[in-house]
C-alpha cells in the first residue's frame, strides 16, 4: 500500500512536473511570437512583393523560391522540394457583364470560376432564370431554362454564426451550378457571390464540370450585382444578361511542395506537420487565404528553434501548392509520406485566415482526442477555448488514410468571408497581433504533440 | 421517497424546459441581430454623420437629440433625458511639434492629452528626459529634470495577451506623467500613445493634474514619432523638442445621458441596465469607442421588442454621456437611482469595441457568479466562453454602491488599440457581423438576467 502510494505520488509529482515546464514552454512561445514575430514581414513580403499565385503562375514560383529561401535563411536542418504536376488555369482579360433592361445597359462586376470554359470572343447574350436551389432547378421544364442563363442567388446564411458553415451551405451552387444549369440546356451559369458582405467584389473560387454534361461558362457575380439583378428580373424577367470571359485551362504545369524540417532528436521517424497552402486565387494578394497559414507554418518552427527547444520528433513546414483548384500538393505529400514509409503521427493546418485564435478542430478517434484533454487548461489562458472534434484542413486531409491526427486551426471566423477569393484579401486586413496570436497557438500545439505524442 | 421523488423530478422537468425555452429565445436572438440587425446603419449615422462628440460639443448635443429620436421612433415605453453639467475641454487650433537636432528640425505627430493646459502661443522648446517609468524619474536629481520635457516611453507590453491589460501597465504615463514631471520642475510631458502598432497617429486620452503641483502642457506622441525620438536622443541627448498646443478647459456645460426603456410585466421596479458611453474623443468618430456600445445597447431593446419577448423587469438602455473626460453621467445616473430609490439589479455595459464576443466580466459576489453558471452553456455555442469574475465598466461602475452586479462585456481585444482614441477609430474598421454578435450576446444575457434575475 505504502509503495502503491508513493508510486502514486511520484507519478502526480512528475505530472505537475510536466504541466509547469508545459506552461512556462507556451508563455515563453507567446512571447516569442509576441515580441519578436517574423510573420508579419514574411506576409508583407509574400503579398505585396509576390502577390497573386495560382497554380501554374509565375507568382506561383517566386512564393516556391522564396519560402525555401526564407527556410534556409533560418537554419532549419533540411529544407526541400517535392514535385507536382499541377492544373493550369488562367483566367486571361478581364471580364465583362452587363444586365441589358429594355434600352438601358448596367454593368455588373463578374470575375469566371476557376475551372470554368471561356464564352467564346463574342460573349453569351441570354435571358435569365434565377433559382435559389438545385430542386428547384431541377423541378423546372427544360424548354423553360433551354438557352438561358441559370442565375444561382441562394445567400450564405446570416444567422450561422460560424461562418464555414454558411459558406457549406451555399458553396454547392458555385462548385457545380454550371453542371446542373447545363442538364437543362443552359448557356450560362451566374453564382451569387460568397460572402455575408454587400459589396462589389466577384469572389471567386473554383469550380469542377461533371463527365458527358456541356462544358458551359460560369462566373461569380458581387452580392450587389447579384441584388440588382434579382430585382431587376422582378420587374422585367424578360432582360437579358451579357457577359464575356477570356479564360483557358493549360496543360498541367510543373510546380512543388515546399518543406522545412527540424529534425527529432529522440525520435526523428515520428513525423508532425504544420502547413498552409502556398498557392492563391489569381485576383487576391493571398493574405488571409493562405498566405497566413504558411508565414505561421514556418514560424512555428521559427520560434522552437530561437527558443532553443529541441524537438524529440521531427517537425516538418510545408507549404502546399494548389489547395485552390486541385489539392494535387496535399495529395502528392500524402502519397510520397505512404512511399516512403514515414510515420505521420499528427498534421496541423492553418488555411482559415490570420485571425485571432479560437481553438482547434481534430479529425482522429475518441481516445485520440481524449490524449488532448490535458492540455486543455494550458491553452485557454491563450484563448483556445474551442477544441474537439472539427476539420482538419484540405491538404493535410489525404494523410488520415495513414493514421494521421489532424488538427484544423480554427481562427474567429466573422471576417474570413468579407475577403474570401477577392482582391480584398490583401495585407492590409490582416492584424499583426492576431497572425501572430495564431502562429503562438499552432507552436504550442505542435510542441505539446511533440512532447507527448499522440 | 415517492412524493420527494416526484418532486425532484418535476423540478427537473421544469429546469430542462426553461434551459429549453431560453435556448430557443437565445437562438431567435441572435439570428434577429444577424439578420435584421439595425446597429451596423445606426453605427454609420453616428460616425459620419454626427461624428466626433467630445463632452459638452455641438457634436454631443447632436448625439444626445439622436439616439433620443432613435429610441422614440422604435417605440420603446419610455424614453427621456438625463441632465448632467460635464467638463467643457476644447482642442483648439491643431498642435504643432518637432525635434530639433542641430540645424535639423523633424516634425513629429502630438496631440494634447485632454485636460491638458496649453503651451502658450510661443509654445515650449526644451531638451528632453527620456524616462520608462515613475520610480526611474524619481531618482533624477531635480537639477537634471529642471526646465525639460519629460519624454515618458514606456510601451505596452506586447506579451500581455490581453491588450488591455497591457494598457492598464501603462497608462499611468498618461494620466499622471504631467504631475509627476512637474513635481520635478520639468515645463512638459510628452507620452508615448497607448497602442501595440507601430503608426503616426497620436492616441490621446485624459489626463489629470494633481493639486498644488504646477500645470504643465503634456501631449501624446505617436509610437513611430517615439521611436524616433528615442533613437534620436541616443544620438544626442542634447536634442530639443518644441511643441505648441494651444487647448483650453471652458466652464462646464449642460448635458444629458439618453435613456430608452421597455416596462416589466412582473416587476417593474427591478431594473437592468444595458449601456454605453455617448462622448467620444474629438479626433475620432468614436465607432469602436463607444459608438458601439450604444447602438448594441439600442439593438437589445429593439431585438427584445421585435420578437415579441415582453421583459419581466424593466429593461433600460442608457448612453451615458462623458466616460472620457469626467464620468459625469455614470455618476450621475448612480446618484439618481439611488435619489429615486431604484432598484438596479443588473448592468451591461459595452465599452470595449465592436469586436467579436469573447465572454462577460461579472463584479458580483461569489454567490451571485454562480446564479451565472447555469447559463454559460446557452451561451457557449456563441462565442461567449470567457464568462466569470472580471470588470464591468466605468459608466456602471457606480452603481455598485447600490449592491447592482455589474457584467462587463468582453470582445476579443485584440485590434482594440490599433484605433482607440484616433482618428482612424472609424465607422470602416468596424465589421458588422462583430458589432451585431456582441448586440446579440448583450440581448442574450439581458434576456436571462431578466428571466432569471440574480
Amino acid at each position: 500500500m505504502k509503495k502503491l502510494f508513493t508510486a502514486l505520488l511520484s507519478v502526480s509529482i512528475a505530472c505537475a512536473h510536466a504541466q509547469t515546464t508545459d506552461s512556462v514552454a507556451v508563455r515563453r512561445i507567446y512571447s516569442e511570437a509576441l515580441a519578436n514575430g517574423k510573420s508579419y514581414e514574411w506576409l508583407r513580403y509574400l503579398t505585396k512583393q509576390i502577390g497573386p499565385r495560382l497554380s501554374g503562375s509565375e507568382g506561383a514560383q517566386k512564393a516556391v523560391d522564396w519560402t525555401k529561401q526564407v527556410m534556409e535563411q533560418q537554419g532549419f536542418d533540411r529544407v526541400f522540394l517535392q514535385d507536382v504536376m499541377v492544373p493550369h488555369w488562367v483566367r486571361g482579360a478581364k471580364e465583362e457583364a452587363f444586365i441589358k433592361n429594355g434600352n438601358q445597359k448596367t454593368t455588373v462586376p463578374i470575375a469566371a470560376l476557376g475551372g470554368s470554359v471561356a464564352t467564346g470572343p463574342k460573349g453569351v447574350e441570354a435571358g435569365v432564370i434565377e433559382v435559389k436551389s438545385f430542386p428547384e432547378l431541377r423541378a423546372m421544364s427544360p424548354d423553360k431554362v433551354k438557352g438561358k442563363i441559370v442565375f444561382f442567388n441562394r445567400p450564405m446564411d446570416p444567422t450561422k454564426i460560424n461562418t464555414f458553415e454558411a459558406y457549406g451551405g451555399a458553396v454547392d451552387q458555385r462548385a457545380n451550378g454550371a453542371t446542373e444549369a447545363a442538364k437543362l440546356g443552359a448557356v450560362g451559369a451566374i453564382v451569387r457571390s460568397m460572402t455575408n458582405v454587400h459589396d462589389d467584389y466577384p469572389h471567386v473560387g473554383g469550380m469542377r464540370y461533371a463527365t458527358g454534361v456541356p462544358l458551359i461558362p460560369t462566373a461569380a457575380i458581387s452580392t450587389n450585382g447579384a441584388d440588382l439583378l434579382s430585382k431587376s428580373l422582378a420587374e422585367n424577367p424578360n432582360l437579358t444578361f451579357y457577359f464575356k470571359q477570356n479564360c483557358e485551362t493549360l496543360p498541367d504545369a510543373k510546380s512543388y511542395n515546399v518543406v522545412g524540417e527540424l529534425k527529432g532528436s529522440e525520435k526523428p521517424d515520428e513525423i508532425i506537420v504544420v502547413g498552409g497552402h502556398l498557392d492563391s486565387w489569381d485576383l487576391a494578394e493571398g493574405a488571409h487565404d493562405d498566405g497566413a497559414g504558411c508565414v505561421q507554418s514556418i514560424e512555428v518552427l521559427r520560434i522552437l528553434k530561437t527558443l532553443g527547444i529541441k524537438p524529440k520528433r521531427t517537425i516538418r513546414a510545408v507549404m502546399f501548392m494548389n489547395e485552390e483548384n486541385g489539392l494535387r500538393g496535399g495529395v502528392q505529400y500524402a502519397d510520397l509520406a505512404k512511399k516512403n514509409n514515414e510515420k505521420h503521427i499528427a498534421a496541423v493546418e492553418s488555411d482559415n485566415g490570420g485571425f485571432t485564435p479560437r481553438g482547434f478542430g481534430i479529425v482522429g478517434t475518441p481516445a485520440q482526442r481524449e490524449k488532448v484533454n490535458p492540455w486543455k487548461p494550458l491553452l485557454a489562458p491563450y484563448g483556445l477555448t474551442e477544441i474537439g472534434a472539427g476539420s482538419g484542413g484540405a491538404d493535410i486531409g489525404p494523410l488520415a488514410q495513414l493514421g494521421t491526427v489532424l488538427f484544423g486551426f480554427k481562427p474567429d471566423s466573422q471576417r474570413y468571408f468579407d475577403y474570401h477569393h477577392t482582391m480584398v484579401d490583401r495585407f492590409e486586413t490582416v492584424s499583426q497581433r492576431e497572425l501572430e496570436l495564431g502562429a503562438a497557438s499552432m507552436a504550442a500545439l505542435v510542441y505539446l504533440l511533440d512532447q507527448h505524442g499522440l
